[in-house]
């Protein structure tokens, strides 16, 4: 029998892009002259089967986890500060609270493993697998049981009355289980891939490079001879993280249950390459909401053929990024929806002989 | 006695700026990592004189004016579209109307001399000029009543009540007018600040350049020996529109009422450089909504040293990419007023010792 992860992903309804592009040639403005909304419209279109495509409901789902790396000094801030965090985000106080709240959008907060979870806070929902990985530069971040438990936590955030789906993480020293997981996949250089994170001065830098450069050395033969999904599987177990591995089963099974993903920064980046080599058609389903700081980011959307949305020098993670995003595609929605067409306004269109 | 845009500008409390970056610095998350919209908050908390801003009222004016020039075929479009799209504007059926209603901003058409205004059309404000400009390349565009007259309907169109302006415009061949401005005021070549406007051909493009180059060579003399405010003026006279008279002066009014504007796209830009021009402490109170995809845009933004919140190819002009922008904006102040601070919180900031 075939793993969850391995059924088809859902189509795209062309027919309904082509309805919608041609709309948009009707629309009381030079044709083009909206960029890159025009093409938002349009993709939604396809995404939704229908002409004029809405944003009713948006699902954001913020994954916080520990990392076993932590204990090699690679974040500027202590562990304790993950369980602090989803507090914070159960509370309504942090950023992707405020986004969520100014956009509409549901948002779920989920325990994945922190090691300090904070005791009885409503609002969380507890899918702790253990209490923080194991220290990849020692053995293996997770078990192969516990990382299928890490997918299927995200595969069940995924609803398919949403019409977009956020990912957003959290979890002390997760750029670098990020990094590693990217460098595995890629073959890039540790120096390429490790960026500053929450704000590690440069001696902190050179750690997060030595920690991943070792987590590769000691695993690398587990997945040499690997390709596509068992590779992927096999470094997210080695060298990733619960919270990783909990966005790239969501955005598989988004992509499954027809609903598009709009991917955050470097961290939810990193778990959406993982989803493409799980499931390949999973690009279909992903946009881009901004490019992070993060100096990795820049290459990993490179690797993944993509141009976001926001550049705002933005670094923080949470779905914040994508959140943000959440703003033009509304807007994008909005005018394909209401604008006039040129019969409608009685406004000539331009000269077709130029 | 001095003139009305002699006037000096508002000055920027430093002090509230710095409370807002004090407060920055212990909100929940990394320092920094909020990126762009950490500045945002700051800079408003500067123009508005309080550590915690807030965007409660915009003000948008739309100005639409004709251009003799457009008989010299330098755009795709009929010059009756200008009159056509007014009827859109007060109708609510173009694009800065959507964007005006999605983000609550007020929205006012001023009809600053078209050519064919549409007949009885309630909610557009008269301030016609005449119907539209003369042709630059046999003439001056305006006299200097009409061009004291263009900047008198921008000033008017301010109110200090306002948290934030935009300025929009629309008129057929407007693009032209604006690179003859941009051209002169730099002494950059027409081909370097022409661009396709509203999508003219190839042969249109080179009709524009060879436009521009026309109206330089005739008119040069006039502003040879000025600089400044004198020279802006005259140049905005001899090869300006009544919509970009209008929106300098509406630039220079509202940075003496203390109202920070966002400027739009490349003919809102050229209106930005010329109100710099007169009033040069104008800089001050500008920001950058997004960066068009008409190619004299980003020279333009090179020169007035800006970066753009937004950059998705857009180039509608309407004040549509700075509308756009409102979004990213609101989500800024949004973050900064609502997040947690670490105290509130719970939650330990970072390791100062790195």
């Amino acid at each position: 029998m075939n793993a969850w992860w391995q059924q088809p992903v859902a189509t795209i309804d062309t027919a309904a892009m082509a309805a919608a592009q041609a709309r948009q040639a009707v629309l009381t403005k030079p044709p083009g002259a909206l960029g890159r909304l025009e093409a938002l419209a349009e993709t939604f279109a396809g995404w939704q089967g229908r002409a004029v495509p809405a944003l009713d409901r948006v699902d954001i789902a913020v994954f916080a986890a520990d990392h076993g790396v932590a204990a090699r000094g690679v974040s500027a801030f202590d562990q304790a500060v993950t369980g602090q965090m989803i507090a914070n985000f159960a509370a309504g106080g942090a950023a992707i609270c405020v986004l969520a709240r100014r956009h509409g959008a549901r948002l779920a907060v989920v325990d994945v493993g922190a090691v300090a979870p904070p005791p009885g806070v409503a609002g969380v929902i507890d899918a702790r697998i253990a209490p923080g990985t194991a220290d990849f530069t020692e053995t293996a971040a997770m078990s192969a049981d516990q990382l299928d438990r890490a997918l299927q936590v995200g595969r069940e955030r995924v609803s398919a009355s949403a019409d977009l789906f956020i990912g957003g993480e959290m979890g002390i020293g997760n750029t670098t289980s990020a990094a590693a997981v990217f460098a595995a996949l890629t073959g890039r250089a540790p120096a390429e891939v490790v960026g500053r994170g929450t704000g590690v001065d440069a001696a902190g830098l050179a750690r997060k490079q030595a920690v991943v450069a070792a987590g590769l050395e000691r695993h690398r033969a587990r997945w040499a001879d690997m390709q596509g999904a068992r590779r992927a599987q096999a470094v997210l177990r080695c060298v990733g993280g619960f919270e990783i591995a909990a966005l790239t089963g969501s955005f598989v099974a988004a992509a499954q249950a027809g609903v598009p993903v709009l991917v955050d920064g470097f961290i939810a980046g990193v778990a959406a390459l993982c989803a493409r080599e799980i499931a390949p058609d999973c690009r279909h389903w992903q946009i881009f909401g901004h490019r992070s700081a993060e100096i990795g980011h820049t290459r990993l959307l490179d690797t993944l053929a993509a141009r976001p949305l926001l550049d705002l020098d933005m670094r923080l993670g949470e779905g914040s990024g994508a959140a943000l995003a959440l703003g033009v595609i509304g807007d994008a929605l909005a005018l394909h929806a209401e604008m006039a067409t040129f019969d409608e306004a009685g406004v000539a269109a331009s000269d077709t002989d130029g």
